[in-house]
């Protein structure tokens, strides 16, 4: 496999990509809450989206253009309000953002994608988007700053702004990849408000690209959860410009093997950073099943278990509570042998096994309790029927979440 | 159908049913932990346990009991250590407490039925249990108070006590029925730490007790979540001695009818207390589905909703934020047009819709927070697509959730 390099920046860190952000008064008083993404060149896009009965009005409208089969351009994207249950006004507004962009970037309607974050069920000042993308169309530029800037306007709850970019080669030719993502509440993605941005200048195919984002973010995003809500909103974009000049990845070679590698370093470090700063936490709990039978059962077992309160009341508790770990995995609908399983907690604090066969070993609560104080905390638990792993991650449950939650609209 | 009237009590109401209970030191100190439920005659049992994997040895041995079909006299149920995650030594313990109880009240062993609750993966310390046992036989006795005293004693992280008792007629006879409970966290019933206790002097077939009890937990614990956590101590057990001396309920006839209805009602009413005295909560949370296609479909969508931890942060904190009621039908797996929803919110304040056709109407989010601060929310969804209608009950999610659970064990 090739080299993976981490590079300063994100979703301007490829070749052609420019960023913008603005305050545009959408909901948030005195911070930046819109951001844009554009491109020198055209995008093959590449989308996935919530799987919620309930889809935002932006939902909507992205997948007729990614899956349209339209060349991208920009991606326009609002904080505060999310645009969804919306009707057709929320429709309609979608089709106002993108012609008002298309036009600030002389640029065509079907190129330019959106998407919102926010409050459900509230309508989009129309006239404050208008003016955020006539502010942010001279903005536009390449760089690390404006990647960063981008970055911090589509925050909600998020109290860290995420992003990552790599670079690794391509045959002779050097690419880049980089993204930016939010998402802090209402996350339990399947396919949150989680959106995702990921830009690269490699060339691949429209169809390679959407292949290898689908089957990414089944073991990335979608094995995050802080909450167990999934978004009207969820929406991953992959966009690739083709600027690097590498020769155009059209089948399943050791080029889009690379290519997968990296963009699977770029979201899964993206689905950590939103695990890890979920609404109110105070700690990233990465829960790995080793030693399943499938890894369809490892990962039923992992997020049962990362998405239970109990279990992520007693992290925040830093309570070596492994019962709770073992009752999450009871219900979760997967097939093991309780009285097999053996448990571990990890930390940079160090490492000790809590549980042997089903029954707890002779352990020290102090000491687990001082693995637990860790900001990364890891559980392993091993079923001992194959060879299937997987990892999820979550976040503990705390009062913040609940102060959160209790007043989001106020 | 017949009048079911509601008469003081519990599990003591009906004829031949005796109780007590003591402080055995179990893991609490200073309050009662112990209680026992005897009946004068043999009774037929049923029961329903929990779906979880992970099984209580208490689980196991009521299983064995119950389903063998021998007849039952006496429960023993301790607070405090769940006796789950114990190995073979749990399954003993079960083993050693019914044959101390054997001895005591001078009944068969295999008549003997266990419950525990509280700690998972800690050994009952038996001596205790014994000495408790042999403190409990001789105080046995009918009446209220000994009922309500047994129904203390197996609290928990509990507020209150649970108990409800009826009669009704089958026939010229006058049949008494009464229940307790138990159960404040890892409250997400799927057949919690949920104990339930329901008594009766019927005389029934232990088929039809069996189908009567396994019918109508779908409707009634199975219905309430606190948090999502599904226990792996889960019980209900219905004891049926007899003594009415009504004609023996062997065929699904008119008495059976009236026998299920007064049944529901005890085990509604017992949900419905342990859904309004969830761990930390401050309000009953009652969410009915009207015109859905099918049952099962009304029910996925009504659990969906009290289980969404942004919809119970939202309750907490009195916000009308109906986008995450919608959003929690949207994930929920039920098919179903979110543009045709109405929404309502309903208590002991008032009545007011909401969302008409999935979009919000023009109401007042003053008189919504009236609505929403009472200690009985109710919110109603008609999905419009057919006759059919399931409720769900939870609680709203509080920073004293978290607060019990950080340190539970501590």
């Amino acid at each position: 496999m090739g080299e993976i390099r981490k590079i300063p920046g994100g979703v301007t860190a490829a070749k052609g990509f420019k960023a913008a952000s603005t305050a545009a008064g959408i909901k948030y008083k005195d911070r930046p809450d819109m951001a844009m993404i554009y491109s020198e060149a055209d995008c093959v896009s590449a989308g996935t989206f919530t799987t919620n009965l309930v889809q935002a009005a932006p939902v909507k409208w992205d997948k007729n253009q990614v899956y349209g089969g339209a060349a991208a351009r920009a991606v326009v994207v609002n904080a505060g309000i999310a645009n969804a249950c919306t009707g057709k006004e929320g429709m309609e507004y979608c089709g106002q953002t993108a012609g008002a962009c298309a036009a600030a970037l002389d640029v065509p309607e079907d190129s330019v994608l959106v998407a919102s974050t926010g409050v459900i069920g509230m309508q989009l000042p129309m006239d404050r988007i208008e003016a955020g993308i006539h502010a942010m169309a001279p903005l536009l530029c390449g760089g690390e700053e404006s990647g960063t800037k981008a970055a911090k306007a589509i925050m909600t709850t998020d109290t860290k702004h995420k992003e990552v970019a790599v670079e690794f080669e391509l045959g002779s030719v050097t690419v880049k990849m980089g993204g930016m993502c939010k998402g802090s509440g209402m996350i339990h993605p399947n396919m949150c408000t989680m959106l995702s941005f990921v830009t690269t200048d490699a060339a691949i195919s429209k169809e390679l690209l959407q292949q290898a984002l689908s089957a990414d973010v089944q073991d990335t995003y979608n094995m995050i959860s802080v909450d167990g809500d999934t978004s009207t909103n969820d929406t991953v974009l992959l966009l690739a410009n083709g600027m690097a000049g590498n020769p155009v990845i059209t089948e399943k070679n050791e080029d889009y093997a690379v290519f997968c590698q990296a963009l699977n370093y770029i979201n899964e470090t993206l689905a950590k950073q939103m695990a890890g700063d979920g609404e109110g936490c105070t700690a990233l709990f990465e829960v790995k099943i080793v030693g399943a039978d499938t890894k369809e059962q490892a990962k039923v077992l992992a997020k049962s278990v990362i998405t239970s309160s109990l279990t992520k009341a007693a992290i925040f508790g830093h309570d070596a509570n492994w019962g709770r770990i073992l009752c999450a995995m009871g219900y979760s609908g997967a097939q093991f042998d309780p009285e097999r399983v053996d448990l571990y907690f990890e930390s940079a604090a160090g490492s000790m096994q809590i549980i042997k066969d089903g029954v707890a070993v002779d352990y020290s609560e102090e000491q687990a309790t001082n693995i637990l104080s860790q900001p990364h905390v890891t559980a392993v638990a091993d079923v001992k029927m194959g060879g299937a792993t997987a990892t999820a991650w979550g976040c503990d449950l705390t009062f913040d979440y609940v102060k959160i939650n209790a007043d989001y609209r106020s």
